[in-house]
């Protein structure tokens, strides 16, 4: 016997009864059918240590944060989870580290109802690298696809936005320390809820969704460039987080139009949808706001109240140029 | 703009042609249908550098093996690929080395019709980390379980054993310089063949199946826990590569049985399977032995020609007790 080995770990930490109509942990494939007349949808994310979280990150967090940044790409989709695989490199075999990842993961694995039915755990030679695959269905031709937005659509956002941002920055100490600020905002950070139901229940009303974890301008970007046109957003009308109330002007509006982490979702939709999705905001408990219209050209617009144009400086995330960050 | 941003890197290097019926490489997901009859099957491995690979590694046999490997799990499934995908940790942006990775990549990805659609590429902070998730559909109920193993059934192996083995001891210098043999079987180890069209014959044919990657004792034992059943394996049927002639008796036996990375398939099948299994290996032109059969009780008994037990020392390769292995 392997007193620390591979299987061992993962049969200590991962394994789960197998949900109905699946194999679960520990076969070559982990196998599952598809509901009749759904697509599947797959999304694949890797967090690195020291670039998208610190050493001493919360592992049971982090375990929370690794299934619902890939959750929150289902939910884009407006898909619903299916299963997920999770892939794991440790510099060590740390017991305690992975009760408290594995149970962060699983607690939010079985929330969502998104079963993990493989693994790979291996020893790093440096720090801890996680991968997870989320899978999950939509029925045929109703996803909310990035190449799907059309001219005079409004855009959307569900939640608020800037407050993973603001607990971010007070993390990594580029604000002064504000601990009322950060208790306010930091399990936004940590524990980030993927908007699922909302997706889902969008699917076939949206036109187009993306969930806005590099940023607003970033990320509604990708969607503009798909689906070949542009937009206008109105400042004032972007869901700001409460803690941002009272900050310097300049750091709000870059929280709100390039923070990162929010997880929320963007989407657009047709005007003649404006009821319907306000009466699906209250029935799921989830804030919507109409924030801008989609136009001709190219490129995102942020007007304030008196119609100028806002200044823009930084844009948003990208894991290539900026410093490390995330959970702490 | 980014210059040498994620999203540049995915575009530059491992966006492609979208198959039919699929979105590419792009969305907050991929979305694929399965054929009708069908279900889903995933799998997933990390590859760590230092660990699974050295850092000189040749960058497009990498590409060749991340996927390879993968592959093999649904060969080992009896599944055929429908689609994959990559998350690749890497310290810095070297263009030469991603162009050859990815090139050996989607060589691959093409020959065995199985196209990346998702991807996530970041930079780590030490050596390079990948993660290769693979999606497979095979016919309800034809899958190649661990778990469907019977008594009475005979044991096959495909292709040779011993030679992926040899390759990897030479390359870290634990035998003496052998450059004939070396030759003969370093492309064992580095490009690995998964099985894919042996084992999509061998659904429905075959009971059990499992791919030999960390040694043909260690990955039939997976098969027998699961099947609850033992087996009495033929020293002297096992299917030697060749280059394992004249070597030491011990070090022979050790390749054979314990030597990881060979990628072949071992599967069972009742007694009445034999012709057309044999039909098979020479249809597809796979060579496939039959090497012993299942028993009543459990563990793995190896005989020599006079039916004496063979004595067994190392017995498989675990990633979390054993050293650097893999692509040199």
């Amino acid at each position: 016997m392997q007193a620390d080995g591979e299987f061992d770990l993962i049969a200590r930490y991962f394994k789960r009864p197998s949900p109905d109509r699946m194999l679960g942990v520990g076969d070559d494939c982990a196998l599952m059918s598809l509901s009749t007349g759904c697509e599947l949808a797959v999304s694949t994310d890797m967090l690195v240590e020291g670039r998208h979280f610190l050493p001493d990150a919360d592992p049971a967090a982090l375990g929370h944060k690794a299934l619902a940044v890939n959750l929150s790409d289902l939910a884009a989709m407006g898909a619903r989870p299916l299963a997920c695989t999770l892939a794991l490199s440790l510099p060590a075999v740390d017991h305690a580290w992975l009760a408290a990842f594995s149970e962060g993961f699983h607690a939010l694995s079985r929330e969502s109802h998104c079963p993990l039915v493989g693994g790979d755990t291996t020893r790093g030679m440096s720090g801890i690298v996680l991968s997870v695959t989320v899978l999950g269905e939509v029925r045929r031709s109703h996803a909310l696809r990035r190449d799907a937005a059309r001219v005079g659509d409004d855009v959307w956002i569900s939640g608020t936005l800037g407050g993973a941002d603001l607990a971010l920055r007070l993390v990594l100490g580029q604000l002064p320390p504000d601990p009322e600020r950060l208790r306010a905002t930091r399990p936004l950070l940590d524990r980030p809820t993927p908007r699922l139901k909302l997706g889902r229940y969008l699917a076939g009303v949206a036109h187009a969704a993306i969930d806005v974890s590099d940023g607003l301008l970033q990320d509604l970007g990708h969607v503009l460039q798909a689906s070949h046109c542009g937009a206008e957003l109105w400042m004032d009308a972007l869901p700001a987080h409460p803690a941002l109330a009272g900050l310097d002007e300049s750091l709000r509006r870059d929280a709100l139009l390039a923070g990162g982490d929010a997880y929320e979702l963007c989407f657009t939709a047709r005007p003649l949808r404006r009821e319907q999705i306000q009466a699906l905001g209250r029935q799921l408990n989830v804030p919507v706001a109409r924030v801008g219209t989609l136009v001709r050209g190219q490129g995102v617009r942020v007007l304030d109240g008196d119609g100028q144009a806002v200044p823009l400086v930084r844009r948003g995330f990208d894991h290539f140029s900026e410093p490390c960050g995330g959970i702490a």
